[in-house]
């Protein structure tokens, strides 16, 4: 892609602060407003403890705009009394969202149960848990994203695997109040995920006259585009790249942009075509950016961006 | 079940020897016909340093048969040389089986080439190499068994990583010539895994006038089954469980039967209805299953399986 041509894509590029954790929010804020960023997406345990209201003014005074709260969720589990704390810790979450001035809360939906090995039910949970969720948080002008993880977390932390289970649960709801998150980290050894980044872009899987696919986002002979009238599901959009080994645990082993398997410029261009217009975050959890100076990984990330993503 | 049922179930239960990696091969065959079981899967490495000869008849003479041989594969080479060399070995391995006796041949596909981001291209050189082997290995008696592998190990050891990912390469030849391998390790957390197990049985999804699903492997009423009309695709079943959390590498963190999240039962349950009659092959790679006694381990083996899978 030309010069010219990335230049809207990098004014999209959002950094997610796990990205660089040892910047504090000050330094978060500092830091992307002198790359020029746009937009950071933000973690709810550093803005509680630097305080909500005092975090939002930070971000607006930087000049930036919160792109995403991570996260809520973790609402699988069946015992009443857990299940109503984590309802109440979810519209904690949504009024702090809306307090950041950003439209979008990542839930991360929790896993099985301790002892549990019904998957099915615990993924019914979720959509009972999203249909409690859901008007509180569109009354507040806050949409739920709800994010499949790989499936080697489906045991211990989300039993939403795939972009189409994500969607099946998402479009039980109206799309301005219920989206998915794109993860390429999550979701690049499936080979339905083209298919199913049309369907969250309204795609109907008809070929159209032209033989070109019927997909939400192409442009319409009347300029708009299909997106428009069938509005996408894709509520947020990150990247990290796949790198082996994975690490015990295998939280921390996300490889930054270009280091790995994933072909991130495939899955920029298909969640363009499903009409997707906002902010791309890179969200990379990995000790070894940690260690390093946060300016130059922040950098670093531009020129990967640049590189792989536009 | 009652003890009268679990009876021919039992009858089918076969140790893959990784499970108890520190026999040495006669070890392997004594403890296994101590314990009363009718068959072992068996390596490669363990095999040839042995003698594939001599293994074959130490099996054999303690009354045992070898179930399935791991493994070939690891085919994804985009490299001339290394692809030639690749099938080769497979074509050895497609050897080795038929001297032990065993029919099924399990195939572990091989990940990305380095630095290859294309899943896609890698996916079809699977098919590829599946069309030059099949018809070598149907006529020395030897089926592929084509073995989806977690989507953990997309990128470093397996392209195929959903049930339906292989049976849509499977499907491209005759069930006698290749099948799939139904690992529940591999395949517990997906949500399409029941309608994908009632596809390699042969079901054709449409429902029966009795209101029950007409899979392969239901009872016709002419005592006959599904199966036999439509042969099942499903060469191999193995199990071991999900625990977390998952070691450095994700390689060795698998769990003994009940001590994790996959529901065993129904899994078998559902192979069972598919048509499948073989060997369930118990394959748990965990050094804190290593460092036991092995006859201990095999009575353990034994008691987990009558308690969660029949």
């Amino acid at each position: 892609m030309t010069d010219a041509a990335a230049q809207p894509l990098l004014s999209r590029l959002s950094l997610n602060q796990e990205t660089i954790r040892q910047w504090s929010l000050p330094e978060l804020a500092d830091g992307c407003a002198r790359a020029g960023l746009r937009g950071i997406g933000l973690w709810r345990a550093p803005v509680r403890a630097y305080g909500v209201t005092a975090a939002a003014r930070l971000v607006r005074d930087a000049g930036l705009t919160v792109t995403s709260l991570c996260r809520g969720g973790f609402f699988t589990a069946a015992d009443p009394t857990e299940r109503r704390a984590a309802l109440a810790d979810n519209r904690a979450a949504v009024e702090e969202a809306a307090a950041l001035g950003t439209g979008t809360l990542v839930l991360v939906s929790g896993g099985l149960p301790p002892g549990s090995r019904d998957l099915a039910g615990a993924r019914e949970r979720v959509a009972d848990a999203l249909a409690e969720l859901a008007p509180y948080a569109a009354e507040r002008g806050v949409r739920l994203a709800l994010e499949p993880l790989h499936p080697m977390y489906a045991a211990d932390r989300c039993v939403v695997s795939t972009l189409a289970q994500a969607l099946d649960l998402a479009e039980r709801f109206s799309a301005d109040q219920v989206g998915v998150v794109v993860d390429t980290y999550h979701l690049w050894w499936d080979d339905t995920v083209g298919a199913q980044l049309a369907r969250a872009g309204g795609a109907d899987g008809t070929t159209g006259a032209d033989g070109t696919t019927n997909a939400g986002g192409t442009t319409n002979t009347d300029g708009t585009t299909g997106a428009e009238s069938a509005p996408s599901r894709i509520a947020a959009f990150q990247l990290a790249d796949w790198i082996t080994p994975l690490p015990e645990g295998v939280l921390l082993g996300r490889g930054q942009l270009g280091d790995g398997a994933v072909d991130l410029r495939w899955f920029r261009e298909r969640v363009d075509a499903a009409g997707y217009r906002g902010p791309i975050e890179v969200e990379i959890f990995n000790p070894s950016l940690w260690s390093r100076n946060g300016t130059e990984v922040l950098t670093e990330v531009v020129t990967r961006f640049l590189r792989h993503v536009t």
